[in-house]
Formats: C-alpha cells, structure tokens, sequence
C-alpha cells in the first residue's frame, strides 16, 4: 500500500470513507515520517505517539468521530502549542510554562474533535508567538528558517508528518512559514474561528488559521470548524477573476525573486484568461506596518503582564526588548494604531474597486538562511491588521531552490471567494 | 478607629498614602464584615482570609505594592470567578471546574497587583457568566436577587465586602447587577482592558469593567489597569451637560419605578443646570436585543464547544436549551447580526448628535423577587453590542425599598467624559 502520509486531507477522508484508508493507517503512515525525520525538523514541541494511534484505532472501531458525515473523520491535525490541549502539555515555547497542561480543550480544538479530526501533537511556536524562535528547521532545507511564528505547522505539513495544522497570525505568523516551506496557509476574516483556549496576544490582530497542502483542504477544515460552506475550490469556475496585482505599500521590501514572480505571475493569469490591473493603495495604508507594532506591542505587554512581573528573567530579551520599545512610548500612539487601523479598515473595499481578488507577495523572497529569526512579516502585517482573508499558495522555487509562495486577498467575508480564486490562481501560475 | 470596609478606594488611598491607615486594618475591617454576612449574602466564590491578611502585611511593610505611585496599594479587590488567578480557583460557577486552578494570572488581576491592589477573593459568577445563577442574594434585602451576571462583586460591594471589583459583560451583567445592588457599575469601551486569562464566551461583546462604589474609584481602577488618564470625576466640570434623554428602543419594558425615575432625573438635571434634549434612536437600533442573542448564543456555543461535546449534562438546562435555541438557527441570523452591529455602531455618533452623554435607565426597575433569575438585561443590551462606554450610578429607591440606578452612555474612547458626568449627574439627581 502506498504511503497515505502524502495525502492531502481531501483525499485521505475520501478514502477513509470509500473504504480504501483506515484512520489507523494513515496515522501510522504519518507517525513513520516523524521518526524518521522530525529529529532533524523538529516541528513537534509534544508528541504522544500511542494516544495518536489509540485515537485512530478508536476511529477505525466506530467508537469516536467515525460516524457519517464527520468530515475530519480519522484526519490528524498539528496543533501550534499557544492552543490549548486538554491531553497534551500547552507549553508556548516558553520555559515558564514547562509541562503546563490546560484543564480544557482549546473552542478549535473541540471543534476539530467533534469533526472526528484527531490531535497528533503540539507544533512549535516561536514564543508566545511573538518573535524568538524554536528549534524548528524548514524541511526542504535544513539550513534555513522554517519562518514564524507558526513554524512547527508549516514544517510539519511540508514534510508530511500530518495533512492539517493550525496557525494563528498577528502580522505574518501563517502566511509567511506557509510560504518559506512550500505549503498552503489561510488567514479567515478576523473572527472566523473563536480564539477561546488560546494564549491571545493582541486582541485586535491574532487570528486562528489553517494550514495545509491544497486549498480545498482550507475549505474542508475550515468548514468543519466553523459549519459553514467555504465552497469547493476545486471545481472550475463559471468565469475568469478579474484581479488586482497589488504590489502594496512595502514593495521596495521584495527581493529579486519576489519580483520575478510577480511578473512570472501576471503574464501566466493573463494568458488564462484573468482581467488584470494594477491597485494602489494610498499611502495612508503605509501606516499599517507602523501601526501593527503599537497594536502588537501594547496589547502582548497587557497579555504577558503576570510574566512581565513575576518572572521577567524567564522571558526572551528579544520579547522584553521589543516590547520596552513600545511601552515606552506615549499611549497616543496605540491610539493612533487604533485609528489607523479603523480608518483603513473602512476605506480598503473602496479603495480596491471591483476586482475579484488582490494578488501580493507572500514573503519578501526565500526563507532566509539560519533559525535565529523566522524573515520578515512586512508583505503579510497590512492584511491582517485589515482583518481580511488571505491565503498563500505554492508558486515554484527561488534561486536558492526554496519554496516561494504568492498571496490572494480578498475583503472581510468573502473568505469562500478567496479559497475559489487562490485555487484558480495556484494552477495558472503552477 | 472607625470602620475602614465603608471607604471608598480613593478615600482608602488617600489614607494609606497619609499613614492614616493601614492595608492590614483595611483587609482586617472588610473581612470582619465578610465573616459577619456572607453566609447570607454569598459573594465569594472562593475566599482565602488568610493569604489576603498576609498579602495585606506584606503591603504594610513595604514589601509588595506598598511602594510610592502604586495607585491601588493596599487596596481589596475583588475579582469576578470567570476571571484566572494563580493563587485561587477560578471555576466559573460551573461543576465542570471544581478546585481548578489555573497557572497565570489573568492580564487584569496582573495590572491590579503590579498598582499594589490586593485579590481579597473569587466572586460568584452565573455559569459562565450566562444566565444560570449562583446562590448570591441582594444585600440590600436577601430576599431579591442581586442580578447577574457580575453578582458577587455587585453583592459584595453593596455589603461592604470589598472596594473594588472586576466585572464583565456581553449583555447586561455589569450595570444590571450594579444598579440593583446600589452600586456604580462602569463597562468601558470595548477593548479597554485585555480580556487574556478570562473565559471569554462571546469575542464580539464581552466586555471586563470595574465595580465600585464611587466613580471616582472608576477613574481611579481604570487608570491603574491601562495606564490612561481617566480624569478626576470628582472635579466640579467648567460647565452644565448638555444630555439626551434616551428612552431607548425598549421603553415599553420600563417599570413604573423607572418611568418615575427618569421624569424625576430629568427635573433634577434641569434644574442643575444641564441643557436637556430628547435622542431617538431610529428602529435599526431595535434590532440589537434580536442580534444579540445570536452573538452571544454562537459564539458561547464556539467558546464552549469541549463541554458541550464531552460534558453536557454537567450544564446547566437553562444553558443547553438558550445555546440550543440559537445554533438551530441558520448561521445566516448570525451575518445579519454582526451587520446589525456594524452598521448601528458605524451610525450612532450622528444619531446622538451634538450631546455630551446619553441618560438612560440601568434596568427595567427594582431587582426582582427570587434568586432563580437574575432579571432582564434589555436596557444595557444595546449599549455593549454598540461597544460604547456605559456607568450606572445609584438614583434612589423604589417602591420596596430597594436600589435603582440610573445610567450614563457615551460615545466611543469618551471614556472619561462618561465618567465625569456620570458624577455630574449622580450629584444632580441624587
């Protein structure tokens, strides 16, 4: 039999249902890449082989989530550990919370279950899912940055140890590490899925996400935890996109391949048939970035606060570092990040006119080399302080024969509109 | 020396900082009156004497807060029992978390002890901060309930248990609960303080604010826990209010008391000197009561999903069949709920026009017989889907002798002009 750790989660609950996959084989397929590799990877903070294999086995019986019509049924998902686990510790890469272990399942993780998903470890997050990283590499090399902060999701996906994660994202935290190794991350609209259970750090920014390696897969899952339709992405439309290339506030920030892809980008969605024209945001929207680190930065010191106090020693200097940075400036300033982001929040359906989607960079390049820092947000913070859905897609290699991938943006609500077009793109650029 | 548990906080302050009184004294004098009526009246959820005896010593000789600038030193607190500490249960009136205790500190109870305020105790909570009521009575007569969903901190600041305490709110379970008791019940603008380490049921309306019984002691709570600059409401303003009386789109459900309560506040404002108008607010905003039960109910459900999936029957009825009601619903109620919030937040600026603050009532009338119910939330539903600040302050008594309060709404960020003439009007009406 083949090895079922390559399937996407689409595929395997299709032969799941068919008959044709057992849960318990799949886990085992999925559980044989992680002994073979996640020595050097290093995507899981915790790892319960045996619970993950009972659980799939209690699936094949019958006995838990097996039931018709549970779409996640025998799926393993990684969940990034700032999310709770009632039967895993909940660590947040800090070493404060050391085999801590929530007394409850995160709202998503209980929604995972419910859908008959099975938890198959805690992926590593940077910090409190700030900025100083774990030990995670990028599997397709092990040299460079996984990227951040969702990192032992992106890698793990990228190196087949589970078909679904969870991310979140308070600048570039999905869609950066997705891009950097190769796979699928989607941002919902702020809100989508409730963040009870997880360590909020910025009430205003983080989003819960989900990572995977198709984009039907995003709708699966996403459906799944929300019951809502998110559409099926790969059905081909009726019609063309019409999409606006957005080079956005920060494109003096692309690399060389970041550029070339772009225009590599543009002329294969114009040869199939996409409308294209260029969207400009105005420079108000130049703020964000600014914006972004007040909102960050003020928020996570009032969310770290009993660290803050009780053990600052135990916290990264890059954390306290970053944070003393804001904090000490004036609180106006938080204000105006807040009044930033409202005011470009109402503006941005206006300002990109009646284009279907936006197509952006994921990253400024490739995944820089070392895991002393996980690569810059800056093609990612505008989309999420805006609050709206993207998504990155697989977009071929850079010169240093790593992933690149490319961003789809759409506004607030039309997350299933997104899913749809980044499918359509991802073909067309290929 | 007299009895220090009747001191306002600000007035308690003003003594430790002149050496006139002691945190211990304080501690000793509030919990004289806990061993004395909380067999009755049942505020705490979880009290430890000893350790805030203790804690209170350490503030006395300097140890802990006792330092110069801690603006809450030596101050009791109380802290509502869906909010984490790390040195008391936190169990969410619920059977499901019996003696659990979390790790952290939640982000507010961490701001409280870094300004020197000391955790006196757990207040009872309804289940989950929803309807199901805890066994606290009304102080003011044991008879009647003291509301909900914040009812032990209502209950214990009207028994003079403590000066301060956390509340929270996603329909009315801040200022009903205040205005029942004879207490000041302050929601702030969505956001004010970090919601991190509290048991968030619905991300778009719950709201943590301070109980008190002065709003100066607002202004002072509020200042230590952000930061801000909450003004000095205890300072005569330059001028008269200009005030729109909103009778809101619920005034039909107003009892006599109230209809009487508002006619007597608007002679005595008048006659105070502030300018009088009435504001309507257009149907739209009758939408909000109907769109709030869809807010709350699927985003409780989202928030509550591991004990409803592994645990329902340690729920309670009153919550399976609210939470029920609303999920049979079709996610489509939910949408139209949320634009329902939009667009009646993106209007009400304009819609009050050119007023200081709104005057409205702070429930339907006196709190009702029994403790089996906790009242009608539908005079202070409207104001926590708008996001504005809002305060309750005491007016009197109604026909069984029992409290009523009268409340104060403004708009967005206006934060410390709602406290100001929150003062302004207390004095007035008296």
């Amino acid at each position: 039999m083949t090895d079922a750790s390559r399937l996407t989660a689409t595929e395997a609950a299709r032969d799941i249902a068919a008959g044709k996959l057992t849960a318990t084989k799949l886990m085992e397929d999925c559980l044989a890449q992680i002994a073979a590799r996640d020595g050097e990877v290093r995507a899981f903070a915790n790892i319960d082989p045996d619970l993950a294999l009972r659980t799939a086995r209690a699936v094949d019986a019958g006995k838990l989530g097996g039931k018709p019509g549970k779409s996640l049924a025998g799926i393993p998902v990684g969940v990034k550990d700032v999310i709770d686990t009632a039967d895993l510790p909940t660590e947040y890469n800090s070493p404060l919370y050391k085999g801590h272990r929530p007394r409850t399942d995160a709202a998503c993780v209980a929604a995972t279950r419910a859908a008959g998903g099975i938890i198959i470890g805690k992926t590593v997050t940077t910090e409190f899912a700030t900025r100083f990283p774990g030990p995670t590499r990028n599997p397709r090399n092990l040299a460079h940055t996984p990227g951040g902060s969702s990192q032992g999701s992106a890698a793990g996906l990228g190196a087949n140890f589970f078909p679904l994660a969870f991310g979140t994202q308070t600048a570039g935290s999905i869609v950066r590490p997705a891009a950097f190794c190769g796979v699928v991350g989607f941002k919902p609209t702020f809100g989508a899925i409730h963040r009870g259970g997880m360590r909020v750090i910025s009430e205003s920014l983080d989003t819960i996400g989900v990572m995977t390696r198709s984009v039907a897969d995003c709708a699966l899952f996403m459906g799944a935890l929300t019951g809502r339709d998110y559409g099926d992405p790969s059905a081909k439309p009726a019609r063309a996109p019409k999409i606006g290339i957005c080079r956005s506030p920060v494109w003096d920030k692309a690399q060389p391949e970041t550029v070339a892809l772009m225009e590599r980008a543009a002329a294969a969605l114009a040869k199939a048939g996409a409308k294209l024209g260029e969207v400009t945001l105005s420079p108000a929207f130049g703020d964000i970035v600014e914006a972004q680190t007040h909102l960050s930065g003020r928020e996570g010191f009032a969310a770290l606060r009993h660290e803050f106090e009780t053990a600052p020693h135990m916290l990264s200097e890059t954390l306290r570092t970053r944070t003393g940075n804001v904090t000490r400036q004036p609180l106006e300033r938080y204000d105006w990040a807040l009044q930033v982001q409202k005011s470009c929040r109402d503006a941005f359906a206006a300002a990109i006119g009646d284009v279907d989607v936006l197509l952006t960079p994921s990253a400024m390049g490739e995944a820089p080399k070392g895991i002393e820092a996980t690569g810059d947000p800056i093609f990612n913070t505008i989309w999420t302080v805006l609050h709206v859905p993207c998504i990155t897609v697989p977009a071929g290699t850079g010169p240093q024969g790593l992933p690149l991938g490319i961003q789809i943006v759409g506004r607030m609500n039309e997350d299933k509109a997104v899913l749809a077009w980044a499918e359509w793109v991802r073909q067309a650029v290929g």
